[in-house]
């Protein structure tokens, strides 16, 4: 449901505000931009996110400002961004980017106990699935050095542009290439770490990467 | 020259302040997140940048809500992120993100006459090389309907992540796979537009679009 602070105005046709819309782009999304004020200056911080249900985690070192910002319950809009391509059109004006994007708003909580480990195993899971399975999992010392934060997603919306350009009439008869460039994030090659014995087998949440996931 | 805003503090060995790091950072990235603050509520949006000497410039519509808070003086923050790869570690404690980010602070003022249209350049060449004159250049109304803002990269700081995953020292015995799985922004087929006329080359700006840019 759309609030006065996150309709999208200026293009309202490029705005969404279906859970279905605003939990694709958050679950193939990687990193998060959050934005917070501090000492009245505004700042934003790529960090690891995951959505659950209707709501986000981000976590952290418990020592972080970031964290120990947002935990104090102040505003903060948390932003995901996935390029899709560039829209290259007859024009220098008409240039554009296909892209889809969430912002949040609201005050994020810290989540404790139980649902604290399955907050991390939830962003374990987004950022490689399968892969909370594949490794030790956390100590009590190391939760304790983790802050986990929980922002509902009441107050979302999405922004997406997709398609070719869009030209001015006159200039279809331009002999420019217009068209759109695709763009993605893909995995290369994975880097064994160099104190891993030899013959390690490379596991599927690093095999299987892949965004979007498959299914 | 870090300010006590922009001092990297947690991980101090990721932090780097020299000019060069900081440029190459903002040539190589596509997307600028732009964190203000409205009504006491920060927002944060992606938008198309690019650096030139000293600052940087976004653009938009003129009256883009955005852009017109921006314009009023206001402090902001511009944070871009090249995710380099996932860090995969033996315990789930331990994974992170080899990144590279620049945050710079300040506030921004509208360029006009005839640094706004070399400003638009430079946004074009920054999306894709030699796109600036491969198509029709902005009219008196395209530009007066555009704004033009320069944000001076005198408060900025990076902060990049290298290398192989940093496990405990018991936790090197364990039998999990271990490494890095870079990522990457790549291009795929250019698409043309349904209205280019058939056998339209495809220019060097598309055919030739790679990040980081060659040479």
């Amino acid at each position: 449901m759309p609030t006065p602070r996150t309709t999208v105005r200026r293009l309202p046709n490029r705005g969404f505000y279906d859970r279905e819309t605003i939990a694709a782009i958050l679950d193939e999304g990687l990193v998060c931009h959050a934005g917070f004020v501090a000492d009245g200056q505004p700042f934003v911080i790529p960090t690891l996110y995951a959505r659950r249900e209707d709501r986000i985690y981000v976590h952290g070192s418990a020592v972080s400002r970031m964290l120990r910002t947002l935990a104090g319950g102040v505003p903060v809009c948390v932003t995901v961004t996935i390029v899709d391509g560039l829209v290259l059109a007859r024009s220098a004006f008409n240039h554009s980017m296909n892209y889809r994007s969430v912002v949040v708003l609201g005050t994020a909580t810290v989540v404790e106990g139980e649902e604290k480990v399955r907050a991390l195993e939830t962003i374990a899971e987004h950022v490689a699935a399968g892969r909370w399975r594949e490794v030790r999992g956390p100590s009590a010392n190391e939760l304790k050095a983790t802050l986990v934060l929980s922002l509902p997603l009441d107050e979302a919306s999405a922004k997406v542009r997709t398609g070719p350009p869009e030209d001015e009439d006159e200039d279809y008869a331009l002999p420019h290439w217009a068209g759109v460039l695709p763009l993605s994030m893909v995995a290369g090659s994975p880097m064994p770490d160099p104190r891993l014995p030899a013959g390690t087998a490379v596991p599927p949440s690093v095999r299987g990467w892949r965004r979007p996931r498959a299914g």
